[in-house]
């Protein structure tokens, strides 16, 4: 696959299906994604699931692959009638959708002459000057168009694109600490906001938790910079410490 | 809490939190809201995540708004600096934010007097007009303004803030039927699309999966009308009975 010139700091994930929004199935690839995104140190900015309608897959598209660097898509790309991913993603960059001749080619070779069925030469369709995704669980691909990566809605399969792909995203990779804190969020928040506040390229936040009755949550820390990571490890600590102190904390 | 006048037909859910972009915490929320909103006959149109951050929150929420009958919130109602909705939410009306004296007043009964800090102050603040969100579950309040449902992002208080509302969504409730269908969806795929052609109030979805190395998935089928849904399935059976038998379907 072609690389793009340099690598995307920032993404968006577009979830494609009905599936999700009916309940029926608990969406999995933006999770995959979004922990595969954060080690790379490319930054989620975005995640959207809409209905498998074409005006709200090309809309959506439209919006996200103009705010941020790229786009990864999940779902739509299989032989049903449901499955309008592709055609959308031409009409969203304007461009025909045709059949790709390299993948009847491998489909012919997998399922025999009289194995291309109608379905599966929909699963050849991909938009015009698209890059083919390809990855060994299915002999369908996903594509690549401009900064926009069509993958699988199957986990297996978009697990397997996805690595096939992340080699485009990120730079620094983000590391994450996190510190136990047992006590109210309410009693430690105004420290923490002069934390965050002390570390600005540290992403501060705050979960709460209980063990048993007792309140007894997580401050979360991300950064790109190991340095100031570990300087704010530390300053959490000595917050606690001084909490549990019965100390103010400076 | 006072009713809208009519009940909502489609939702979205804005999920704000940096914890599920950075891949720390899986989304659990949209998918519970999901199941309930099908039970009651309301059509989830998107669900969108975005980070603790105002303008992002405020421009995704103005667009949903606009875009459907409801939007319900999840997360950032909590005491730290990075629970920015309430304040997100007032700026996106143009309201200011204000502490509620009720919510004040319950939280010095239930703190004491010395137990009501800062903290927990910030959470008795909602946007001026807003109707409170009150459960079983939490001191600190939800909030509605409008057609948006502020609500927490911590599971067990979502939950039950989200039984508080239910009742505004829906109407007619959604049904879904499963047909198992083990064979390739390739063999099936133009004549569950004439299923769908003759059922348009139907939304039929194929979803593949498989049995040991044999395909085995699911025709998925949902509606809102019981005798389209039972003819529709009646079709699929019969569909894959026809195919089983190596004829051709109908």
């Amino acid at each position: 696959m072609n690389k793009p010139q340099r690598k995307h700091q920032t993404a968006a994930i577009l979830v494609i299906g009905n599936e999700i929004l009916s309940g029926r199935t608990r969406e999995a690839n933006a999770h995959l994604a979004a922990e595969k995104l954060f080690e790379r140190g490319c930054k989620l900015a975005e995640i959207a699931v809409v209905p498998d309608i074409g005006e709200r897959i090309i809309s959506t598209l439209n919006r996200l692959r103009a705010d941020f660097d790229a786009v990864i898509t999940s779902g739509g790309i299989g032989p049903t009638h449901d499955d309008i991913t592709m055609e959308s993603i031409a009409r969203a960059f304007d461009v025909p959708l045709i059949e790709h001749r390299y993948v009847v080619q491998a489909m012919t070779e997998y399922y025999g002459k009289d194995g291309l069925n109608d379905g599966r030469r929909r699963m050849a369709r991909v938009p015009q000057g698209a890059h083919l995704i390809r990855c060994a669980k299915s002999i369908a691909p996903g594509a690549r168009l401009g900064n926009v990566y069509v993958l699988a809605g199957v986990p297996g399969i978009f697990a397997s694109q996805l690595e096939a792909i992340l080699d485009d995203f990120g730079g620094q990779a983000f590391q994450r600490r996190e510190v136990e804190v047992c006590l109210p969020e309410s009693s430690f928040a105004a420290a923490l906001h002069r934390i965050q506040a002390q570390f600005p390229d540290v992403e501060v936040g705050s979960y709460p938790g209980t063990l048993g009755h007792k309140p007894c949550g997580k401050v979360c820390l991300n950064s790109q910079n190991i340095e100031s990571l570990e300087a704010a490890e530390e300053a959490v600590r000595s917050m606690v410490e001084a909490l549990h102190a019965g100390q103010k904390p400076a």
